[in-house]
């Protein structure tokens, strides 16, 4: 097991632990202070049980316990930490190799005391958890800790406070994720114009992660189909008039995101209507990340991408009206059907185990308009959050060939939309499919900083490096 | 989707399932003939619901139902094919494109009939199916599906006579994850000599793996640790006079699995030490490969790696005594403490989600024995079974370094070993940490055939390889 920055962990997880403790004993509830525990969960089976995924603990055990144990569980009381972790059997070491006793790995994360995992059925009946999405650990947990719902929401709202602002150790982890990701990207343009399918584009990138010892921290869309948001497939052929989108980002060992996008012509060069269209996307991006700084809503942000996407279309003859017009009758999002961006931390959504509560201040939902309702964040930005900034315009068929479903996304009486869209011209950027421009942004006390600033957006530049490949 | 030969794939399946049916009906057993329903399960959630692992399906499903469908269902009765399954959601298209719909699919597998889902609630009371690893599977299963342990049984067995023998197509899936593989390995002896880290080896050989869009059927083992003999931590550099031990195999994209290990020299060059060692187990994997026909015990294969390797430590002095009586004595799993291989198909230890109703012959079960219990499979060979050779030599120091532990291996009375091991012989071969050699086999008419047998494995071949990157 690697651990970066040993001699750092043990400090950092006491002060997390003393951030939670002191939310919980505020928190305003007739509960009174409760120890927490957290499960690391289990490996999960891929086709027989001993062929499991690679192990990936709980983000909120690996926040407050700091090392990837599997089958490990850490127990908060105060500013107190207790690891209950059974010692590997002795049978395994010539399995495994000889792995770290439960001793070592407490003195590792700064525990004040460690048991083997069968004692702790005697210090839970009054905790609250955070259940794993993993069947089988859930179900370890559900024999431990009665339900108990006020708690767990007063629990899950705690964590949500901590996690939400990035320390130290947090920072130096994703500019870690953020630095491999670059490096990937650049490989990934370089490598284009030779390669034949989106997979070998895929195998390069993630090459560079694997080198670096880093998994996925999601799985990479690498796709000719833009249009289609979460494509997962790697099989399709590239031609030399295709964009190729790709959405990928590394994470460290210790489990921290990243999640860029960048989006490149196959040939190494942007046929105009491509950079067209690429320079609006790029305008929303620029002016998104010029306007994050602490107390800017975020959906301002979300609302400026729209605006920036409109008002470009309009330039280029494809909606027709006025920018604020579009936005307010939600004609942007005809284009540009998702959120501008989403928390980012320990899971590249941070926090979406816990539904809203992350990405939604208290009391607010979300909007059931088109669009916004994917839109995962919303909340007044704070220094030390950071979050993804990833506006884009996509040509999806199923939008776009249905009036119906033009229509419900309208917010007007349904009917022709010729009056917003020209057809004609739309139908010369045939060569676009989908293009986004995605960046990691960090608030900082007066404005912001991009954590991959290093990967460029600038069409030129992209240009250079995948034309360079050939 | 890819579907490698679309057209074959419902003769193929129509095949496998009349073969299933005449098995099930010629039971010897009180319980009637039954229909048979297998589910190919959901996608396991990773750090959160939405960001999955991979999905792979059942290789049970796979093998009846061809197609890598998630959350879908086959029932099988006679030799008819029900595919249950619900249409995408038309919300999804925009996130995942337009899917294949269920007829679409049905008609792709050569499905009799396709249903949603729900509709099989009512099919399937008097049914058999095999229970899934994945948790949220299996409780879909167990609520629609009395337990029957003796149909269970019944349906396992018949299912595990099917798969034992791999058809046309089952050959042809695997000589392609085969290929890839080998060309996997080629280019991971190439980049060596450059690379600082096993995770730069790891990431150029499952980069081909990628680059021909097959995921690991595995987690790959690439070590300079190779006597850890499940290593799956890839952060340690890796030194010019080290061995790399590389375990890694491709599958295809219909599952169908590669399990290949080749040793080499970081630097291109076999110590004389190292090479002696190699020698020893090259003998043993060549003897056993030359072995393999129908109608021979795989025990009798694992017993020839046993002694070729006591055999051979004699020769170099490491072993003192007779080869015939060392192996008696199990001195030969002091070094060699696994099995000689096991079978291979849909899944890397075909069919081991079954335990050893697939490895081992009814009425037989595991040993006791040290060594010999890891023995995966014991059964007579047959024509069209494919099995791993893979024998090897470590130095483990929990084994070498602990006189009780050696002492509970060797079936003699405790005492000294010094009768059998010469320990300073042995420490001149402190540069071998562990080494194996592991081809695929078919077993043919008469002989077999080496579906890996493009990957060298003459130390001269390796050297020239592993140098040639510098």
């Amino acid at each position: 097991m690697q651990i970066a920055n040993p001699d750092y962990l043990a400090v950092t997880l006491r002060s997390r632990r003393q951030k939670l403790a002191k939310l919980l004993a505020g928190a305003s509830s007739a509960t009174t202070d409760f120890p927490v525990i957290l499960w690391s969960g289990k490996p999960s089976p891929r086709n027989f049980p001993h062929n499991t995924f690679p192990f990936r603990a709980s983000s909120h055990f690996l926040y407050f316990g700091g090392v990837p144990l599997p089958d490990a569980i850490i127990r908060l009381e105060g500013d107190k930490l207790e690891l209950y972790a059974d010692d590997p059997d002795p049978g395994s070491v010539l399995w495994h190799g000889q792995m770290p006793s439960r001793d070592d790995m407490a003195r590792l994360m700064g525990a004040d005391a460690a048991f083997p995992k069968a004692a702790l059925a005697e210090k839970a009946s009054d905790a609250a958890t955070i259940l794993l999405p993993d069947r089988a650990t859930r179900a370890e947990q559900e024999a431990l800790i009665p339900v108990n719902e006020e708690m767990s929401l007063q629990l899950a709202r705690a964590i949500v406070s901590v996690r939400l602002i990035q320390d130290a150790a947090a920072l130096s982890e994703l500019r870690a994720a953020a630095a491999c990701t670059v490096a990937a990207h650049l490989s990934g343009m370089a490598c284009t114009p030779e390669a034949k399918t989106e997979s070998m584009v895929r195998a390069v990138i993630e090459g560079v992660f694997m080198a670096n010892d880093m998994p996925c921290a999601y799985k990479s869309i690498i796709t000719r189909r833009g249009e289609v948001l979460h494509n997962e497939a790697y099989h399709y052929p590239i031609n030399p008039g295709d964009l190729l989108l790709v959405d990928a980002g590394a994470e460290t060992p210790g489990g921290w995101a990243a999640d860029v996008t960048r989006t490149w012509p196959v040939s190494g060069k942007f046929s105009p209507t491509q950079r067209a269209i690429y320079d609006v996307v790029l305008a929303a991006h620029d002016a998104c990340i010029a306007s994050v700084r602490p107390g800017v809503e975020y959906q301002d942000v979300h609302r400026l991408a729209c605006h920036t996407i409109a008002s470009g279309l309009v330039d280029l003859g494809i909606l027709l009206g006025k920018p604020e017009d579009l936005v307010e009758m939600n004609a942007h999002a005809l284009f540009f059907p998702h959120g501008v961006g989403h928390l980012l931390g320990l899971d590249v959504h941070d926090m979406e185990d816990l539904g809203d509560i992350a990405g939604y201040e208290e009391g607010r939902t979300r909007s059931d308009r088109f669009g916004l309702c994917f839109l995962r964040l919303n909340r007044p930005l704070r220094s030390g959050m950071v979050v993804t900034i990833e506006p884009g315009f996509y040509q999806v068929p199923s939008i776009l060939n249905d009036p119906d479903r033009r229509a419900s996304i309208l917010s007007r009486p349904p009917g022709d939309d010729a009056d917003i869209i020209n057809w004609d011209i739309l139908a010369k950027f045939a060569d676009v499919r989908g293009i986004r421009i995605e960046d990691d942004v960090l608030v900082t006390a007066d404005s912001s900083e991009v954590l991959t600033a290093a990967l460029p957006t600038a069409p030129e530049f992209i240009e250079q490096i995948t034309s360079g490949g050939r």
